[in-house]
């Protein structure tokens, strides 16, 4: 194609095919879900979206196996989280989002999970609105729905688990949280915390004295769907001595249907190989 | 293959090869999330799950399109819930797909969504584990992921959305749903509810009643993610009335984030036919 060969040229947008009508019209940014980890994940829609994009831009997340999707001539940004060197903001982000999207490129912004669930997808949609930029969205299996699956426990289970929140463990200020304790106390609902590994002791701390037993399932899912998925079943009262041996990306998830779930150890849902074992063995 | 030809014969399952020894082990239970309708939304993992399938076991909402991933040999069954005729009982769903997997068959049950979010799946996982069958999950994109991403609205933001919860609006026993009110009445979190469209009118006048503004953001998203997709964006106050006027399996969200929410006439997120034209454009 007569674009996307990883230089940017604000001139080319309109490339003039054989009849001498204009090829394409305006850049477009796409939300893209790359979900939990594991290739196998990917929508089929978000395979389409990462084949047809120019530019990438990724979190740090999102594996090279899931960026070799995208062409070879797609340049690649990645906006990983950085503590030795210059880490790009929210707001630095959408403006580079909107910036190619006006030189007319198919801009695919990548992100780990679904783009809608802690992945400040909203804040990149409106910076696109707010500068006339087409913004497509393309749901992805967010880590919590992984996690459980790997795990064999369900997020909401008939007379157990009634309800599922998602929240987050990372607090906008730094330090802890500030979320409903109350609410979330309540009995016979599954609570997901996202990022919320670095605090479990006061997460688990706060449900404890709001009320929730201490003796109520929980599990740590760390890298869930990814070749180097743990997972530790343990109990709220004991939750934060388990997370204190983890320390990537994790889930906390705590109520009664917890009591399903099984360790790493415990071999549990899934591995990555069966699935292929299975089709071999179908396919024979 | 030997078997999965459609029809059950119990004495097979030793399928004896050049070689003479035994073809392949027990059968298995496979838990695969469908995605929220359109077959663009299936994982890769579910496509292969579906390709290695002997017997699939379906819900109604699961649409033929999708059901055509299978093998043409592959037997289908059918659990829709049925008006006119008898409708499997969850517990009659659990005895069939353990006995098809004591058979040695390799068992597809695909529900729309996420088995683990409102899809009973950990019932059918429970009744596995009691059998000693092999039982696998494979995530599924729920419909809530689809519903925002089609209304280009998220379930999380920044100062808006600092949680998201997911309850259901059908009740066990039939009448009202009996949930959390008061915490689902706190501003500044997403509710997602599921088959909550017939209930619209008590969810809407609980969740004020318990405090919750009338001009919250409110969206209904019916069909979300097939071609026949709609999505209403109104208030609280408005929900009722707004429910009034949808009749096929709907999503309420109910959250200041919904503020961001475009309804089918504005056109909003993205359409199916848009990722094609991508396609080709890129690909031109």
């Amino acid at each position: 194609m007569a674009v996307g060969n990883g230089k940017r040229r604000g001139g080319d947008r309109l490339v003039v095919l054989g009849g001498g009508a204009p090829r394409r019209g305006p850049g477009r940014v796409w939300l893209v879900g790359a979900g939990p980890g594991d290739p196998e994940l990917l929508t089929l829609k978000a395979l389409k979206a990462l084949h047809g994009a120019e530019v990438v831009v990724h979190d740090g997340l999102v594996s090279d196996e899931i960026l070799d999707l995208a062409p070879a001539s797609a340049r690649r940004i990645s906006v990983a989280k950085r503590k030795s060197r210059h880490s790009y903001s929210q707001d630095e982000i959408n403006r580079m989002l909107v910036a190619f999207a006006l030189e007319g490129l198919e801009v695919v912004r990548l992100k780990g999970g679904d783009p809608f669930i802690f992945g400040r997808g909203g804040e990149e949609l409106e910076a696109c609105r707010e500068s006339g930029v087409e913004c497509l969205v393309v749901p992805g299996v967010t880590a919590a729905l992984a996690a459980s699956a790997s795990a064999g426990a369900p997020l909401t289970h008939r007379g157990s688990a009634q309800a599922v929140t998602f929240v987050t463990g990372h607090a906008a200020k730094g330090g802890e949280p500030d979320l409903d304790w109350a609410s979330l106390a309540r009995a016979n609902q599954t609570v997901v915390i996202y990022m919320g590994l670095s605090m479990a002791a006061p997460i688990a701390a706060r449900l404890m004295a709001a009320g929730r037993a201490s003796s109520t399932p929980a599990l740590i899912v760390e890298s869930a769907s990814r070749a180097e998925e743990r997972r530790i079943v343990t109990t709220l009262a004991d939750l934060a001595g388990a997370a204190a041996a983890l320390s990537g990306p994790a889930l906390l998830i705590v109520g009664e249907a917890m009591a399903l779930a099984q360790s790493s150890e415990q071999g549990a849902g899934e591995g990555r190989p069966e699935i292929e074992t299975l089709i071999h063995e179908a396919r024979a």
